[in-house]
């Protein structure tokens, strides 16, 4: 009996050895490709520089959606496809404009952009006093008597003592996404707020806000004003609490209309129905040219297929790169994927989501069961020497959450997160801020733990 | 016997689970200090951008000397005083200018930069063919006969598969610093250098260079030229293998000047005459303004006794900052400082320097005994929410450098080093580049290691 048990842990650690240095080279080859003949620079390079902002239904959109199959085309995949999607169509016309005027005639500028999905202001814009909150939680406190006719003014700025700069936006973006429809309540008749930025600076940062169920002719204007802005408008509002605040924007929803998810696949070689996602999303916001939101992750998830191929890695399992549409307003690009998978019954096994920058890799975040979370955990000392040390439980990404199931693990890259909301959804995302080693870790980083799922699988469903 | 080693065990955990409780709410502290009230950010800000680049021996170095006293003086520290060393003072004179001329008149000129410390060319500058080497044993390979009257062009890039930025330039910073001596010996006339820089941009990077024992008459010109100017005359030899390079450039070496180390302490409480030092060096370059180097590891240091006294904590031991001068191109401050320090049998138990950029930090490595290191990955849980998670054995300055003897712990801070050599020596080294949040999170975790330092000791001298 002892000696039996001796035989079995001789053979199990020598089989482990082994398999941890296959591992090491692999992940080493990996790594080593990454950063020297990596793509994704370049392909984010045309996706910034030669397209720009892709919010979704627009001209840039679709040069994306072409672009990026090109792409995938040439890359000697097993099969590329567009699948078809409808998307919401918001336009923001002309440039806003926006100014507090504390006495007739004493006006100050401020930099300002309307939120996506808001409607436009009157053409000859809107004029009335505007009344500072410290989030929605004071609309009800002041109630309509001090709100009614005046435009609301969102300043709960994000929380700098949190590590984790996601962390302060999820504790601050719902004045952004809900403002209007709360302040309409109360009788507002627009809703300005602070862009969601921990660094005072003048670029404003626009991003999705929803109506509810408002009817069309209930629905209030929506805006941010940057930063400093921001600082000053509150500091002017303490001098003189009766100013006025005017602001005009001219966006517009259009109709629906088709765009298309991108995605290309290897065939597994074993188990050819388990199929392992990796993504990103291929529509931004229009200020900047969407560097870091989210063409970093289109292309790092570009890249992880051909950082499998020129390392030397045949994958068991299918591997597929998804550039989700539509994203930032409205996900119909991730609901329409998962839809699609269930309808055709496929089984999908992991799924990796980049959309949080394309900054240094930290780590990865998990959401799966303890078993799944425990093979992760004992992976951790393969990814030590590339300084990726969070593996962590927590969200995975917004564009694979549709695929949620008991038997699927969903992670998402973690970046340093630091700079992440200097740039996210203003003029100021743009490729220059984009560092091309950094950009390649990611996708290193991404590459080694899809290999690591595509060898050793997930556990069964429970 | 049994029952004792229970109550033991009971205690000792109660206690250790008490202390760790306190410790997990003084790192807290700092941080919320850090991220909310530091000076750090401000501090660079007019070191960057109202002094600028602060070459030992200039104008600007005194002036940085005068600023950072005062802002000392004026933080209520126990002492403040200057340590005046000698140093050198080499001076750029006019911008340097080169070009490569593959026929008479045909010529395209290259960014280009004197090297720290080199000579300059004759008024009319250096003309000659050029000869491209891949690093210093190359020059043995090819002899005197291939290299007498040619100026040599050391092209040997960064390894760019290291993932630690500084193992690339340790891996091939030799030739900036030797090539000169070494290439003098085959009859070279002159030396440029590809930049240490990863990136491909249009940057020439200075740095030091020496000429061993070379009598003055002996010595060559030195220059770097950018990453992008190198790969351009690299190709240009390919096609032009006679190409003549010019280059001309007016440096020059004066006697050695008068500056001063700054030094501020506060006074230990219970054992004053134990010594920790944290420390930056206030000398940069000349070219950019010295943000990253090392500009924020001063006022990182400096922001280290204001954290710990703002967020309530009193040092039971003697915490002194030092802004050390002329790291760059002498080491003096560093030699200077250890020399006094031994002179006056000062005790220093623990030496910290920033030196590797204000960038998001990874963690710190230490050159200490096997016992202070054991302690030292004990703190690891309390720097993991803060995502420091690097703490490793290795190199940690080189001003705290001269420090080292049995009794004291060394460390050095590991920001992140993917973007450092892109600015690194160069006129791309400025605030901007510098982001306030991975600034303040960086002297949050330099204040949480010397606070653990101060709070527990070193282990005593084996």
């Amino acid at each position: 009996m002892k000696f039996l048990k001796y035989i079995l842990i001789v053979v199990v650690v020598t089989w482990q050895g082994y398999a941890q240095s296959e591992d090491e080279k692999q992940i080493k080859a990996i790594y080593e490709t990454a950063l020297t003949q990596s793509k994704s620079y370049d392909w984010l390079n045309y996706l910034s520089n030669q397209i720009g902002g892709r919010l979704s239904g627009s001209i840039q959109a679709q040069q994306a959606v072409d672009y990026t199959k090109a792409q995938l085309d040439s890359m000697g995949l097993d099969k590329v496809w567009l699948q078809p999607v409808m998307v919401p169509k918001w336009v923001r016309g002309t440039p806003e404009f926006a100014y507090v005027e504390t006495a007739p005639g004493i006006t100050t500028n401020l930099p300002i952009c309307a939120l996506g999905g808001s409607v436009a202001t009157p053409l000859q814009g809107i004029k009335a006093n505007i009344i500072e909150v410290n989030g929605i939680k004071d609309l009800e406190v002041l109630g309509a008597d001090k709100i009614k006719g005046k435009i609301v003014f969102f300043n709960k700025p994000m929380d700098p003592t949190l590590i984790s700069t996601f962390e302060s936006y999820s504790g601050c973006v719902g004045q952004r996404y809900a403002g209007a429809m709360e302040a309409v309540k109360y009788g507002a008749v627009g809703v300005i707020v602070r862009s969601m930025n921990l660094r005072l600076d003048d670029y404003p940062h626009t991003g999705s806000m929803g109506y509810g169920d408002l009817e069309v002719w209930e629905r209030i204007p929506a805006a941010a004003i940057s930063t400093k802005g921001a600082e000053f408008l509150s500091a002017t509002l303490k001098l003189s609490p009766n100013a006025n605040f005017y602001f005009k924007q001219s966006c517009k929803v259009y109709n629906d209309v088709e765009s298309f998810n991108v995605i290309g696949e290897i065939k597994g070689s074993t188990y050819p129905d388990e199929i392992i996602v990796v993504g990103g999303h291929l529509d931004s916001w229009d200020l900047g040219d969407g560097s870091h939101d989210d063409g970093a992750g289109c292309v790092q998830s570009m890249d992880v297929l051909r950082l499998l191929k020129e390392s030397g890695y045949t994958p068991k399992r299918t591997i597929r790169v998804v550039l989700f549409m539509n994203e930032e307003n409205g996900l119909r690009g991730g609901k329409k994927y998962a839809e699609v998978a269930k309808n055709k019954k496929e089984k999908h096994v992991f799924a990796l989501e980049s959309d949080a920058g394309g900054f240094s890799p930290r780590g990865f975040s998990f959401d799966c069961s303890e078993g799944d979370f425990k093979k992760v955990k004992s992976w951790g000392p393969l990814f030590e020497p590339y300084l990726v040390h969070m593996l962590v439980k927590g969200y995975s990404g917004a564009d694979i959450g549709p695929l949620k199931d008991d038997g699927i693990v969903l992670a998402g890259l973690r970046p340093d997160s630091q700079r992440y909301f200097d740039h996210h959804h203003s003029e100021y995302d743009t490729f220059e801020h984009v560092n091309k080693r950094e950009l390649e870790l990611g996708a290193a980083a991404m590459s080694s733990l899809v290999y690591l799922f595509d060898k050793y699988g997930v556990e069964k469903t429970k």
